[in-house]
């Protein structure tokens, strides 16, 4: 199938990568040029503007955030000029209420909008292994289906509803968000009665919590070592910053998510944005004097 | 081997049991008749006093928190009629302070005191599928460990410090009850928004948030069905109240534990505190006025 | 002197009225029509477009929001065409971020910037008592100080970059808000311990709590009276959003902040957003089931 | 009159200098010497032990904490050989708790017994400008209130329920650490805008927040000092714990006091516990980094 592939960060280029593997011909874009040069030297072929890779009829977009996709896309003018019919997946970790403003954008133009964002770090995305959370009209999904297997081992389907997709994705990342914040909170409460934090770790993630998240995030804070990031405490701010706005939106007083920010701001005031989330097992320690 | 429990609770009496099924002999004693009796019929011996319990050389207690202890064992006088060279597993979730106070007590009159705190359920129990921490002599441990194998699918050793499994304990609590905090939260934001809870349990317990507690409490929060409780509000609570007390011991702040706190006090502020834990899916809700 | 008003809701009227009542010839323009007709009636001429409000040389605005600045001011094109030196005392409550870039577009259009947010209720406006806190240039405020004499019973004068004085507006309500969430929660624990929360207020407001917080607000939560609201719920969580974001912009964790907008939300969830923001009293004692 | 007086620490002192001043008669017990030996200097007898404090049939406390009054004059035995119809004015704070069960102690042992915890710094109280919060019989109130009179400027009748006295007390101190709490973040938050702090604490001390919490503690936070203590750290610590715990009988959420339990653990990890309160100014700059 023909492709077009918008953005091709931390992402966007394993996912890219993954559709080139599989046989697709992609036509790539991206603000900067290094992974767009890699991806070329996969068989991709780079577009000079964002409008070339539209012209395929079906684009992915994979963008940091919502002023990304604003500028790229809306702003610019550039999905006003796509053939009627064209399928927009959009794999972006964006607001609800953009979400909500881009479908009746897109439904104006005659394009199909489609919400796709993910769950998994780009070493899971570079596995095809992430979680794909989709929402929009049911039969372009299936369209894309094909795709999306390429891209995750599950895709999640969750009604026509664009925004949905990302009202699960926020809800996600408050949830993991808030257990490294405990994990690094508890971390903290043992080491100080002289307990070791890897046995709590250790204990925990082989009885009541399983997973990679306690596993995975756990051994971070325990070994105190925050570089390189996998998902960086900035990126997880970001997210939390959604939820609260959503949250706001309709209501829905959230302390948990209200808390964290509180202590992911912490770590940004300590110049540990860059860092991984794990990052919170510094914050926790640094309130306790350790 | 002859050995002595005390405290034959909701999660006292199916660990007698399974020492029964094991082939021990139990000399029990417990405040109130009917789980004795039950046992009594699986061949236990029911004492009159504590004080034959300990008659044993070996004894288990499971009871409710440190002022059962205190009242049964300690200013009863009972533990200081003990023969030498007893020793006492104290299964018991208690507070940190009293962890040690009971150890150097016990010391004092020449008995070995070992931490055996547990993780799981009444069923979890049952079922003799447990974690134990277990904290105290080495020795002594090793003289249990048979016993402690009938309880549990696995013990954790954690050194000579016998307050230490308490800690431990104390801290696997506060993340369990964060955890379900966290799950009512996000529950009641997506519902919010339109989207069903159920989704968002199924996603993240089939891909981040695999294990029972985010599957199991999930399922009750979706379901807004809190009884018959596995875990009780209000004992969770007793726990979470204990960690925070701890925390103030060596001047370590934990905003999430004390956030929690005042969450299951929502709870029993509304008599909801016999209800399981997950109940605070409904204290979420109410919160948003859902 | 010939002044210009737009905006002319609660807080735009009362202040308009008292510059009539001065002297001041005021052209003046509001969305709706209500109030414009009452101060004509007091002598005001009504403009039928924003330009010509601005066309005296100096206008006032008292506008709702970011929005309502941004529509009626600036994507209007209306700034755009006012006289070069005009001066524009801006006295509404808007964002950090959008008060610098209010600055800089008024600063490439030759026109000079004042922030001028004030402290008080519509009926301390009324009364000529608000405290105004200004910034911006020295010399344009020194033109525009007997005008806000006229307004308000003390200006503060905060220095030549006009945000610094919605930063102090920002923390300033951040104050108040915080103070009637104790306020609620104190209350509340006394009453459920069988003390009147009238005497908690009586004491704490003749010792240590002077002043029209502590009283005002007190009286209304001892009162369970919400209505009619002087400061709304609704409109203090925008003013608390409008701290937390900016606290956002500089890394600094407000946790205090975030309570209170967890608590304002749970007011909005329960049709209280309209209520006067001392209904934060019954939040606080819905949350302990009375 | 003749009085005894137990405790003569930062507080009791400047009591019982202001009762000798009045030209009362004091017996004086003290654990430690040095302040005993100033108050002889002032005319005070010295007693050898609390029982001849006890011996003029009314007597004053002023002790640390619930440990402190247990082990001098309960676990002792001392106010057990306390004369039939003795008046005991407890002016110490301690929990709600301990108040209910010293108060059926003393009834017990015929004793009459009065809670008067008091608002206010030692300074406050060298001044005899305390306030100070009576409960217990009228008709033994009555008797002492020429002595209230002495060491305070106010004497708030607060019922027959002495406990309630501390109720209140607790009260009013969660509202003075949430206040500085506040203070602190707000302070923190307009110095990284770049606005001074100094500048938002004298507005608001001039205008919405009058009195002396406001204008004392901001004074200290804005000029970063925080010796010699007013009002240690530690100490405001224990009343917000006196307060949860008594939240927590009540199941009475507290947020607020959560909160500002887990700010001021952060300066005791920070060994600030015996700084001022204001010392949160520094646990909030260092949150955000500064």
């Amino acid at each position: 199938m023909d492709i077009g592939f918008i953005g091709l960060g931390h992402m966007g280029e394993p996912l890219a990568a993954n559709l080139l593997k599989a046989g697709h011909r992609l036509v790539i874009w991206n603000r900067s040029q290094a992974s767009a040069q890699r991806l070329a030297a996969q068989g991709a072929q780079i577009a000079t503007t964002p409008e070339e890779a539209l012209g395929t009829g079906i684009v992915f977009s994979m963008l940091a955030d919502n002023d990304a996709i604003r500028a790229v896309l809306i702003d610019s003018g550039v999905m006003a000029k796509a053939a009627k019919e064209s399928v927009h997946v959009n794999m972006s970790t964006i607001s609800v209420a953009y979400a909500q403003e881009l479908t009746a954008q897109h439904e104006k133009l005659g394009i199909t909008y489609i919400a796709a964002p993910v769950l998994g770090r780009p070493d899971v995305a570079a596995a095809g292994k992430l979680n794909i959370l989709a929402a929009g009209p049911a039969a372009a999904i299936d369209r894309v289906q094909p795709l999306l297997d390429v891209l995750g081992q599950k895709t999640w389907r969750l009604g026509e509803t664009a925004s949905h997709a990302n009202v699960i994705k926020l809800a996600a990342n408050v949830l993991l968000a808030s257990a490294v914040e405990t994990i690094a909170e508890t971390a903290t409460f043992v080491s100080a009665h002289g307990v070791a934090a890897a046995d709590l770790l250790q204990i925990i993630s082989n009885s009541t919590f399983p997973g990679p998240v306690y596993q995975g995030y756990g051994k971070l804070i325990v070994e105190d070592r925050f570089d390189p990031p996998g998902f960086k405490a900035g990126l997880a701010l970001k997210d939390v910053r959604l939820a609260l706005a959503a949250s706001d939106d309709k209501a829905t007083p959230m302390p948990i998510a209200s808390l964290v920010r509180d202590s992911l701001l912490d770590a940004l005031a300590h110049q540990e944005g860059d860092k991984d989330l794990a990052v919170l097992g510094r914050v926790a320690a640094r309130r306790a004097g350790r």
